[in-house]
């Protein structure tokens, strides 16, 4: 089963013959592309005939100042979905299990198909993942456990002394991928330490976008943090120029949008209060959620969703993910979001 | 060994301490972007926060109308690059042989190395592909016929007839891939009626760029045009999201710029002549080139290259296609040829 995206809007409006679709289905930034990115693929657009830095060099080295470590332990990758892939060639054959929650990011088991390994579904604990049972599933084919956090399509997260604890408790042989997309949402205060234990832990690797908080899904750049000797194998793998020049460019020019960033953040810690009123209000049961969506529990799920498409607004169905009676919903824009509630009170009416 | 790319200008500027240097060592399109390509850019950037078409659905009914196939035959990546290891990773194992020249491009190389599978490499006749030699090497293990055509970095190339004639005699559950990067470059009577092959064959497919004549090496899309049936195994091992939003609204739109690549194939016809004979006239051996590049017989090649390093010109040595004494000359613009010829003429003096 190949990966099923959110419908895109221009679908939508073709089938509607309508012009006003709101789309809260792919946990996009609302605010639209950073200005400053947008500066810089006008800067690099002429140049736009010469084949891009083959190794991202500009980028790498901006990240690695901000994230405090060395350019040789970023992987670079078209989407976070590529430096994953990039991590299960390098390391996953077909006699490996790879363990992950019964409800993660479902690349994870796309990938591990693709691999021809095993996948190791743990229950989940109240929709998050289930720290013991993932140390429990391990095995003597385990050779690597995948952990989104916060995760994707429930919205919980980990704490830093959970995760610490756990990796404590994994033997060194296998892989730990913290799959970190939604880290920007966290408060200051959730956000784990994560890199810091690159150093006690060779067996842990770190991934994170640019498609979600800095808003740049459209041209897909996402990065691998691991240690040297790990990132240089996994560079063995990268097709040479998978990131294109207004990536590598926007990527970096977005990293000093600092107020795009805290804007975005801002208006999701709001809309998000918001949205947890209104379902509270309505008595409809969600997830609570430290990400930019919040995933609510509706019966009939695939029917809900298609009304809500009538009325012109595109949520995720999560069948896929384990979760046939939920629908996940990005918190948009307050105009797009107050289009939501409304179309949701219309057709559960 | 990883690829190698040719050096980049800003590096070698930053070295000498210049700003002129002259890049002929990537086979880029020496006009610069197409100003249809630069528009879409434009267009398309203020929507990037939103994830691109999956499917590349609309590039790919553009195509499909171009070249007369379905676009159920269509698979698009991340450059041709791309599209030849999906091709690889769906079809190529361990146990299997990839057969290709001696000299051609060296990614079919280093894909087969990725796989595992093992590489039979055919000699060349007179630097072109020797088909009766590739007849000749397949085995029961050969899973699949590398044909770059025009071949590259020798510019040579086969005919219609030949490339005929030899699909007549490949066993069909051999496939072949005929990587036609530098097709454009051919005149019309050259150019194979390729994709029309493929109703005969279902074991060919043909790869193509947006690199090379569309001048957009910077965003990196090419596409593999194959059987419906094979196209179906391929994008389910395709990535989501593998071209960018940019990528693909700039290769819609490039394929309208008719004057663009009119232009680009005129200048490289003239500035081709200029370059040969200039090399008959130094008494320099050259591979006559149908591309847009031309590959000299230098003997010590690796010092020539470094010369023309100082001199603020970047070619391509070629030692890791099995060609030490030869180096590749892309044709750039007028003045940039002149460049060259002047540098070459400093340092062989």
């Amino acid at each position: 089963m190949p990966y099923q995206p959110g419908k895109p809007m221009e679908e939508l409006e073709r089938e509607l013959g309508i012009t006003d679709v709101v789309k809260l289905a792919s946990n996009e930034n609302p605010l639209g592309l950073s200005p400053l990115a947008r500066a810089a693929i006008d800067k690099a657009a002429p140049e736009l005939a010469r084949y891009p830095d083959a190794n991202g060099f500009y980028l790498k080295q901006k990240l690695s100042g901000l994230l405090g470590c060395g350019s040789d332990q970023i992987t670079l990758g078209n989407g976070s979905n590529e430096v994953l892939e990039i991590l299960f060639r390098t390391f996953v054959g077909a006699e490996d299990e790879v363990i992950f929650d019964a409800h993660a990011f479902i690349v994870y088991q796309l990938l591990t198909q693709s691999c021809g390994a095993t996948a190791v579904k743990t229950p989940a604990k109240e929709w998050g993942h289930d720290l013991e049972a993932m140390l429990n599933a391990i095995s003597k084919r385990t050779k690597l456990i995948c952990i989104a956090n916060p995760n994707n399509p429930t919205g919980t997260f980990l704490t830093a002394d959970e995760l610490e604890a756990f990796m404590a408790r994994v033997p060194q042989r296998v892989l730990v991928v913290l799959d970190e997309a939604y880290y920007e949402y966290l408060t200051p205060e959730q956000r784990p330490p994560s890199l810091q234990w690159l150093a006690d832990y060779p067996n842990l690797c770190v991934s994170r976008t640019f498609s979600k908080a800095y808003g740049l899904a459209g041209l897909r750049v996402g990065y691998l943090v691991a240690s040297a000797a790990m990132t240089d194998l996994l560079n063995r793998v990268r097709e040479p120029f998978n990131n294109n020049a207004l990536a590598l460019a926007a990527a970096e020019a977005v990293l000093d949008d600092h107020d795009y960033l805290a804007r975005g953040i801002e208006l999701n810690r709001r809309e998000m209060a918001r949205m947890e009123a209104y379902f509270t209000d309505r008595g409809i049961p969600y997830i609570p959620s430290v990400a930019n969506f919040i995933t609510i529990e509706v019966g009939q799920a695939a029917a809900l969703y298609e009304a809500l498409l009538k009325k012109g607004v595109i949520v995720r169905p999560i069948a896929g993910y384990g979760m046939p009676s939920h629908l996940r919903v990005s918190i948009g824009l307050e105009f797009e979001n107050s289009r939501f509630m409304q179309a949701l009170d219309d057709v559960m009416r």
